[in-house]
C-alpha cells in the first residue's frame, strides 16, 4: 500500500506545483490582456492622427484588431494550461504536423490575403470609387475587404480579386490627368503653320475649366511612315480627361479642314515594272 | 520477486496516474464539443443575418463545418489517448516526416482547393447559372464544389476546375451591362452631321426596355488611319447587350446609307513612279 | 555480479514494461485494421449511391483505397512496435532528414499526381473515350491512371500526362455543342435580304437531325474593315458540330451565289497621287 | 577507486543493454534483407506480366530496384547502429541542418530526376527509336536514363534533357497518323465540281498501302479572306504521313491545273479615287 | 506531512536556482541593450561618412533601426523569462507551428518589403522627385516608404508598389542622357550629301545649352526596305533629351525640304500581270 | 569538502566515459576514410572504364570528389567530438537556424549549381570546343567549370552560364548535321520539270564530300500564298551544314535561271472597282 | 538548512562543471579563431595565384571574409556560452521560429545576393568598365557591390540590378567581336557578279586596323520574298564593330550604285481582273 500512499502525496505534490504555476499564467495573462488592448488602442489612434485617417476607419481597424488579440490570446492560454497540466498538446501538435504542413500550404493565400487586405486599408491605397488597375482589373473600386476587393469594370462585370493579387496598384483618381493628342500631318505640309493652327486650337482650349493646365503643343513628336507626328499636351481635373481629349480631336479636324491641313492616309511609292 | 512486485506497484501507479489524465481528457472534451458546435451553429447564424444569406446556402454550409469539426475532434483525442498512455505516437508521426513531406506538398492544393471552394460559396463570388469569367475559362456555372467548380462554356464544353485556380473572379451577372458601338467615318464626311445622326439612332433605343440607360454619342474617339472613329456607349439589362448592340448597328448601317454617310474601307494613297 | 544480477532484474523489468505496450499496440491494431477496412467500403459504396458510379468503377477504387490502407497500417506498425523496443528509430528518421528532405520534394510531384488521380477517377471529371482538351493537350482520352493519363491527339500522337498537370479539365463529350458560322457579306448589299436568305439556310438545316436547337440568324456581329460581319447559331448533337458547320457554310455558298449575295474580298480605297 | 569499479561495472552494463540491442539489431535486418529482395523481385515479376513489359526491361530495373535497397539498408544500419552505441549521430545530422537545407534543395532536381525517370520505364512512356516531342525538345530518343534523357533532332543536334523536365510525353510513334491536307479553291469556281476532283485524287490514293484509312474529303472547311478552303482526312502508317502528304498535295495540282480549278492568290478589291 | 516539508525547500531550492537564472539574465540584458544601442549608432554614423548621407536620413534610419532593435530585445527577454520560470513557452510556441507556418509564409511578403525598402534608402537607388522606371512602372518617385513606393506616372496615375518587387531599378535622373534620331532617306539620294546636311543640322544644336556632348552624325545604321537608314546622337542634361530631339527633328525636316533630300514612304515595286 | 571530491570523481568518470566515446569515435574515423578513399577511387575507375572517359577526366573527378570527402569527414569528426565533449553544438546548430534557413535558400542554388556541374562532367553532356544551344544562349564551349560554365557567342560575346541553368542542353557537335533548302516556284510553273532540275543540282552535290548523305528532293511541302514549296534535303558533316546549304542555293538560283523556272514574287489579284 | 547548504554545494558543483566547460570553450574558441583567419589568409593567396587575380581584388576579398569570419565566431561564442550557462536560448530561437520562418524566407534574397556577387568578383565575370548584358539589362558596369550592381545604359539610365539577377551574364568586352552585314541583290541581277563587287569592298577593309580577321563574303544566306540575301562577314576590335559595319555598309552602298547592281524594294505581282 506503500505506492498508494506515495502516489496520494505525488498527487498532491504536483497540484501544488501545478497550483502555483497555473496561479503564475493567469496572473499573466490578467496582466497582458489589458496592456495589449490598451496598446492597440493607443498606438492605432496615434497611427490615425500622423495618417489623419478618418474616425470609421479608425473605429473599424481597433474592432479587427482587438478581436485577432482576443483570440490569439485565448489560443495561447489553452495552449500553455495544458502544457501545464501537462496533457501532452506538445506531440499532439507536432503529430498534427502532416496535416499541418498541408493546412499550412495550402492556408498561406489567406494570410497573404489579410495581411495585404490590412496595408491597403491602412495605406489607403485604394478607396470606395476610385479607379483603379491593378491585377490586371480595372474599374471603379466597389468594395475594400480584408479578404477580397470587388471592382466593377466599365462593360459592368463585377470582379473579385482575392487582396493578396493586388501588388502594385494603378490609382487614376490621386491627382489630375493628362490629356494628350497625337495629330500626324503630311510630309508635304509646312509644320510651322501646322504648330501655329494647333496651338490656335489649344489656346480656345485654355479657358475651358476641365483643364488646370492649358493645353499646348509639344513639338515633332516623330517621323511616322507616311505623316509628321506632333504632340498636344495639357493636365485636366480627375476623370475628365477622356472628353476634353474628345473634344480637342473634333476642334483640331475642323480646323485643319478650315486650313487645308491634311490628315494624309497612308503613302506608298509605286513603282512599276511591266513583265509577261 | 522484487522487481515483479516492484513492477506490479509501478504498473498500479502508472495506471492511477494514467487514468486520472485519461478522465481530464475525457471531460475535457466532453466539454469541448458541444461548445464548439454550438460556437459554430451561432456563428455561422450571425453570418448569415450580417451577410443575408438564403437558409439552404446556410443550412449546407453549417452540416460541412460540423462535419469538419468532429473528424478533426476525433483525431486529436485518439492522437492525446496514445500519447497518455505512452504509445510513441510523436517519433511515429515525426517517423512519418519524409513521407509527410511529400504528401504535405502533394496534398496542399487539396487544401487550397477546399479554402477557396470555402470562401467562393461565404462571399457569394459565383452562384449556379451566372456568366462568369475565372482561370482563363467562360462560361455559365454548372455547380461549384467544394474542390472544383464546373462551368460549361457557350461551345457546350463543360469546364472542371480546381477552386485553387479560382483566383480573380469576373462575375458578368451583377448588376447592368455596357453596350459600346464604334463606328468610322470618312474624313472627308461633316462629323457633325454624322454625329447628329448617331444620335437620332440613340434616341430611337432610348424607349428600348433593354436599354437602362439609354445609349447617347460620346464623340470623337480617335483618328484612325482611314476613318474618324465615333463612340456611341448606353448601359443594357444583363445579358441583353449583344442583341442590343446587333441592332443598333443594323439601325446605324441603314441610317447611315439613308443619309449618305460612308464607312470608309481602308485608304492608300499611290505615289506612282515609272521606271525600267 | 551485482550488477550482472541488476542488469538480469533490469531486463526482466523491461519485457514486462514492453511485453505491456507491445500488447497495447497489437490489440489496437487487430482493432483498428478491420474498422477502417468497413469504413473504406461502407463510405465508398454510399459514395457511390450517392454519386451513382458504376459498379466497376466502385470496385476499382476500393481495392486501391483498401490497398493503400494495409501498407499504411503495416507501416505504422513496424514504426511503432521498434520505437517501443526502444531501437532508435526516431534518430534514424531524423538523420534521414537531409536525404529525406531531397526526396521530399523529389517525390512531392507524385503525390500530386495520385491526389489529383483519385479525384479524376472520382468526380468523373474525364472518361475512357471523351474528347477533352487539358495541359495543352487536345484529344481523345484513351486511359485514366493514378499517375498518368494517355490522350490520343486527333493526328495520330498518344501523349502520356502526369496527373497533376490536369488542373483544369476542358471535357467536350458532355452535351450538346455550338454551330457556329460567321459570314460577311459586302457594305453595298441589303443587310435585311441577306439575313432573310441565311435565315432560309437555317430553317432547311432544322430539320437536320443533327441540330438539337435549330441554327438561327444572331444578327450583325460586327463591322469589318471590307464587310458586315453576320452570325448564325445552332446546337448539335456532340461531335457533329464540325460537319454541321461545313455543310451549313456551303449551302450558304449556294444560296449566296444563286441570290447575288457577295462574300467581299479585302477592299481598299487608292487614292492616286503622281509625282516624279 | 570506487568510481573506478563503479565505472567499470557500469560499461559492461552498458555493453550487456547495448549488445542486446545490436543482437536485435543485426537480426532484424538479417530478417529484413532478404525479404525485401524476395518482395521487390516478385512484385517486379507480377508488374512486368500485368504490364507484358520484356525480360530485358525487367532484368535492368530489378538489378537498379535491388542496388537502391541494398545501400539505403546499410546507410539505416550505420546510423541504428551509432545510435545504439550511443554516438550523437542525431545532433551531428540536426548540425548537418543547415547545409542539409542547402543540399536537399540543390539535390532535389536529381531525387526528381530518378523517380520521373523510373516510371518513364516503367509505365514505357518512351523507346529508343521513338518519335517524340517533349519539354520543347523534339526528336527520335537515343537514350532513356534514369537521370538524363537523350533525344536527336532531325537537324542532328542531340539533346540531352533531365528527365525531370519530361512533363507530360508527345509519343508520335505509337499507331497510325493523320494526313490531312487543307487547299482553298477560288470562290468564282464550283463547289462541287472541285469536291469532286478531290475525291477522284483521294480515290486514287485509297489503294495507296501507305494509307490505313484512305484520303476523304471532308467539306468546305471555312471561308478565307480570297479562298473557300476544302480539307482532306486521312490515316497513314505511323512516320509516312508527310510523304503521303507531299505526294496528295503534288497530285491535287496536277488535277487542279488539268481540271480548269484555280488555287487562288491573295484578292484585294481596289476602289480608286482620284485627288490632287 | 513530509512531502509538504519537501515540496517547500524544493520551491525554495527551485527560487535560488532559478533567481540566480533570472539575475543573470536581466544583468545579461543590462549589458547587452546599451552597447547594442551605440554599436548601431555608431556604425549608422560611420555608413553616413562613408556614403555621404543626408542627416536627415541618418536620423531616419537611426530611429527606425533602434526601434526595430528595441522590440526585439523586449521579445527576447520575455521569451527567456518564460523559459527559466519554467512555463512551457516552447511547447507553445511549437504548437503555434501549424498557424505559423501559414502566417510566416503569408508574411514573408512582408518582410522582404522591408528588407527591400531598407537597401533601397541605404543605397540611395531612388529619392523623391527622380523619374525612374521599375517593377513595369514609369514615372516619378513621390514617396519611399519601408513598405511601399508611391510612383506618378505621367497620365497622373498614382502608382503603389510594394518594395519586395523593386528588384531591378532603372533610375533616369542620373546623369546625361542620350538624344538619338534615325532618319532615313531615300536610296536614291547621295548618302554624303545627306551626311553633310545632317552634320551641319548637329554643328547648330552643339551651341545649345541643353547639349552637353554636341550632336553628330554616325553614319549608315541600316538598309531599310525603302530607305537608307542614318543615326544622329548626342547628350544632353538630363530630362531634355526629348525636347532637343523634338528641335533636331524639327530641324532636318526644314533643312531636308531645303535640301531636296526626301524622307521616302514606303517603296513597293508593282510586277504588272494581266489575266481574264 | 565533499562535493570536491565528488566533483572529481565525477570528471575522472567522466574522462573515462568520454575517453571510450572518443576512442570509439576516433577508431571509427580511422577505419572510414581510408575506405572511403579507396571506395571512391576504384567506383570512379569502374565508372570511367564503362563510359570510356579520358584518363584527364578521371583524375581531375578523383581530386575533386577526394577533396569533398576529406571535408566532409572533417566537419563530421568536429561536430561529433564536441557532441561527446557535451558542448551543446546540437542547439548552437538549431540556433543558428533562423540564419540557417535564410543561408539554406540563398546557397541552394550554388549547390544546386555544383551537382549540375558534376553530372555535366560525368555525363560528358558538353565538352571544351563544343557547339551547344543552353540556357538561352548560343555558341561554343570554353569552360566547364563545378558553378559555372562559359560559352562564347558567335558574336564574340563570352557569357558565363551558373550551371543550375544547364537544364536541357542541346549539344549541336555529336554527328552529321541537316542540310535543309526549301524553294518555292510559281503556280504556273511544272511541279516534274521544278523537281527534275533540283535532282539534278542535287546530284552534283553528292560528290561533295561535306554530304554524308547525298541531298535529295523531297516533293511538295506546301503551297504557300504566292508559290509551290519545294523541299531538298540532305545530311553534311558537323558545321558544314551552313554552308552546304549556301552553295545549294546559289547552285539553285543558276539552274532555274538556265531553265527559265521562277522563284515568285508575292502575287495578289486586284479586282478593280470605279467609284466617286 | 540542509537544502541550503545542498543548494550551495550544488551550485559550487555547477559552477565547476561549467567552469570546466566553459574553460574548455575558451580554449576552442583561442585555437580555432587564429586558425581560422590563416586559413582564409593563405587560401586566398593561393586562389589568388592561381586566378591571378590582382592585389587590391585580394585585399578587398580578405577583408570581406575575415570581417564574416569574425561575426560568426563571435555569434556562435555567445550562444555556446549561453547553452553551457543553462539559459534557454534553445527555446528562444525554437520561439523565434515564426518570426524567424518569415525573415528567412524575407531575406533569402539577401542572402542570394550576397552568395551571387562573392563569386561575380570571385570568377571575375564582370569588371568596372566592360560592356554587359544581364537580366535584361543592358551598357556599361558602373560598380559590382556584394549586393547590387550599377550598370550604366547607353541612353544614360543608371539601373540598379540586386546580385540575385545576375544569372547568366553576357559580357561584350573579352575579345574580338563580329561584324556582320546582309545585304539583299534583285533576284534580276547576277549573283556571281554582286559577290565579286562585295569581296572587292571586303578586301578594302582587310587592311583597316579595326578588324582583326578581314570581312569575307559567305554566300548566299537565303531567299528572300523580293530578294536575294548575302552575308559578309568579319571579326573587329572589342567595341568597333558597329562603326566598322556602317563604314561597309556605306562602302557596298557606293559600289552597288557604281556597278548598277539593285538593292531591291519589295516587290509584288499584281494580277488584274476587271469586275462591276
Amino acid at each position: 500500500m506503500n505506492f498508494l500512499e506515495d502516489g496520494f502525496n505525488n498527487i498532491i505534490g504536483l497540484i501544488i506545483t501545478y497550483g502555483l504555476r497555473i496561479a503564475l499564467l493567469v496572473i499573466a495573462f490578467l496582466v497582458v490582456a489589458p496592456i495589449g488592448k490598451k496598446v492597440i488602442s493607443s498606438s492605432l489612434a496615434k497611427a490615425s492622427k500622423r495618417e489623419s485617417v478618418s474616425e470609421a476607419r479608425i473605429n473599424t481597424l481597433e474592432k479587427l484588431v482587438l478581436n485577432v488579440f482576443s483570440y490569439t490570446l485565448i489560443f495561447i492560454f489553452v495552449v500553455m494550461f495544458f502544457g501545464i497540466i501537462g496533457l501532452p498538446l506538445g506531440p499532439l501538435l507536432a503529430g498534427a504536423g502532416v496535416l499541418g504542413l498541408a493546412i499550412g500550404f495550402g492556408a498561406q493565400g489567406l494570410v497573404s490575403d489579410v495581411v495585404t487586405g490590412f496595408f491597403l486599408l491602412l495605406e489607403r491605397q485604394i478607396e470606395i470609387g476610385e479607379y483603379v488597375t491593378t491585377a490586371g482589373y480595372n474599374g471603379i473600386v466597389e468594395e475594400v475587404g480584408l479578404r477580397t476587393t470587388k471592382i466593377r469594370s466599365f462593360d459592368g462585370t463585377l470582379n473579385f480579386i482575392p487582396n493578396r493579387d493586388l501588388t502594385g496598384v494603378s490609382n487614376h483618381s490621386r491627382g489630375t490627368m493628362r490629356a494628350l493628342v497625337d495629330i500626324g500631318i503630311s510630309y508635304d505640309d509646312n509644320i510651322d503653320h501646322a504648330m501655329a493652327v494647333l496651338q490656335k486650337v489649344c489656346d480656345e482650349f485654355k479657358e475651358d475649366e476641365r483643364f488646370t493646365e492649358g493645353p499646348d503643343v509639344l513639338g515633332v513628336q516623330g517621323f511616322g511612315s507616311s505623316d509628321v507626328v506632333l504632340r498636344l499636351l495639357g493636365r485636366t481635373e480627375n476623370m475628365l480627361q477622356w472628353s476634353a481629349e474628345r473634344d480637342i480631336r473634333k476642334r483640331i479636324k475642323e480646323m485643319f479642314d478650315q486650313e487645308g491641313i491634311e490628315i494624309p492616309y497612308p503613302h506608298q511609292v509605286n513603282v512599276t515594272k511591266q513583265t509577261n
